[in-house]
């Protein structure tokens, strides 16, 4: 059984010894609601492996944090290891130790000042279509309405606000084929995308500040192919395009951006996810930053906070660990960051 | 047995009849082996599944006749078939048709006007490495030797004069790796093609006049291809280019032309094959085209002529059927061309 009065490095190593790779949640998200429904303050749901703690004290504002409690598969790194003040082992950076801080602060903080939502959720670390908290917004939004949210992502223990948006499109180019032999015959569709590589290799990045943040937004082709044969005039080419754009634009605007963008050329949408705004501006985001001590980066990677924003919920990154070792064989994150996060999150809730 | 008495149409059926896919050619080489040596005014030689048959009439010229034995696979098109007037099957234009003018050239012309060298080789349709003519000309080149060289590729009947070079090489852009999320901090290889593209958009083809015929060169992208995954900027970008030209370049002419058109990008080369002059200025290829009705155009795609001319022996493309035809599943031949190619060789050779 889960210990969450325990210490939250004790409580992270305890969570990181539970092996719960993406569609393997089962044993960790029971292990979560049995110890959450041991708190008579907290009404407690599950949908799925997702698990959604509530209190109900009738505060002005109500704020919900949330984490993930899948992992990417399995890099010989379990189980933890605690050496020099850093806890190592999968899933450590991203994200248990946030799910930790989260599970302590539910268990601990029985009269905070404001109403919270705890989510422990579900498959964050693939496939959309399994994710946790997308279910969840489409099966019960109400659970994810606050005023505020904050998603414990791994973000150096201090706030990413906000988070750029991601359109990708296949840019298409035609032509006619014919034997290289006589390649008077035919239409060139490899030649033809020369003019699309031009225009993205003079594209000028937009960086607009947004609630003080400087966004930069991105315009890549991250695939290109085409070809028949070695002796054969290709007649089709194709570039996958992706669009970072900043928070300032909703994916039907980021859209008509790169159809302009690309104007003459066959543009097909083939995903896109949205932006968040930060939302540094509204009075419960202000308290929450000037809390934590004031420091603030934008976010420039797609993250749920997006789901949050869809709902019309402001809501930043904020959890321990550094985001470049997500995902990495030697993740890894430093005591002190599970520590401070714990400590601001609590001062700010009103605990002692 | 075959009967290289027979007209060369029955002749072109029974050939089209014996399978002969690339690699297959045992059969049909032992059948055109043991009919040339019951020609006690033929020498012949086999070397794997090629077989060279000669004159030697002390005549002040020599001319070499040959044609390929193989045929591309199977496409649910032998037996023969005789319609109208079109002789259709597998091979019937590619090149069986030629192959049994030739050989009922070898077996009838017992006193040509010239000494004759009959060449009927394996492997033309598939790698190089199997190419039964390049073989004889690398252990046997003296089989090879003569005045002019007649090859009864499918060119409509008439003569298609020389052949154009081939090279193919590929240009790489690099760039640095970087998530799409964060782009600035790389250096994207896709965009880095767009100047590689833009240059062959560019080309303007050189068209040189050579013993009267225009020859058309070509530069074109076959194949693009880059891309790591959705989210990353590539590092990488390829684009493999073919180049044809004409028969007054070198191999090494043409790869100076295609470094210097793509300076300042890595360019590796891939494979080359290099063209055949017309050599129509030569005595012995007058009056051949004399012979044959002084209509001729230049080849653009690349043939086996080259391996003639590599050895200094003017060559032409001369056979029976549409070369547009070839590798098409409905293949088929004109009697007529089969005729009429018979009856110009014969004359031109001093037959009745």
């Amino acid at each position: 059984m889960l210990d969450l009065t325990a210490d939250p490095v004790t409580l992270t190593r305890q969570l990181v010894d539970i092996e719960s790779v993406s569609r393997g949640e089962q044993q960790i998200a029971d292990e979560i609601e049995a110890a959450l429904r041991a708190l008579p303050h907290l009404e407690v749901t599950r949908r799925g492996h997702t698990v959604v703690a509530r209190t109900h004290l009738g505060r002005a504002e109500r704020v919900v944090i949330a984490g993930h409690i899948d992992t990417v598969p399995l890099n010989d790194n379990l189980p933890s290891r605690l050496e020099d003040g850093i806890l190592h082992g999968l899933g450590s950076c991203d994200m248990k130790s946030g799910d930790a801080v989260l599970l302590h602060l539910a268990a601990t903080l029985s009269e905070p000042n404001r109403d919270l939502t705890f989510v422990l959720y579900e498959a964050e670390e693939i496939e959309d279509e399994f994710n946790g908290l997308r279910k969840l917004s489409e099966s019960d939004p109400h659970l994810m309405e606050a005023d505020f949210a904050i998603l414990m992502e791994p973000s150096g223990a201090i706030v990413e606000a906000g988070c750029q948006g991601t359109l990708r499109v296949d840019v298409r180019t035609t032509g006619e084929r014919a034997h290289a032999a006589r390649s008077w015959k035919g239409v060139n569709a490899i030649h033809g995308a020369h003019e699309v590589l031009a225009r993205l290799n003079a594209y000028d990045a937009r960086r607009p500040v947004i609630d003080g943040l400087e966004y930069h937004e991105g315009l890549n082709a991250v695939f290109i192919s085409g070809g028949v044969a070695g002796n054969v005039l290709p007649d089709e080419c194709i570039v996958s395009v992706n669009h970072r754009f900043a928070p300032d634009r909703s994916v039907e605007e980021a859209e008509a951006f790169v159809r302009e963008f690309f104007g003459g050329f066959e543009v097909t949408v083939r995903d896109s996810a949205p932006a968040a705004m930060p939302g540094l501006g509204l009075p419960a985001a202000k308290e929450f930053l000037d809390a934590v001590g004031g420091e603030v980066r934008p976010k420039f990677g797609w993250t749920d906070v997006a789901r949050f924003s869809g709902l019309g919920v402001p809501a930043v990154n904020f959890g321990p660990g550094d985001p470049m070792l997500a995902h990495k064989q030697e993740e890894h994150v430093p005591v002190e960051h599970i520590e401070r996060c714990e400590r601001q999150l609590r001062a700010w809730l009103g605990g002692a």
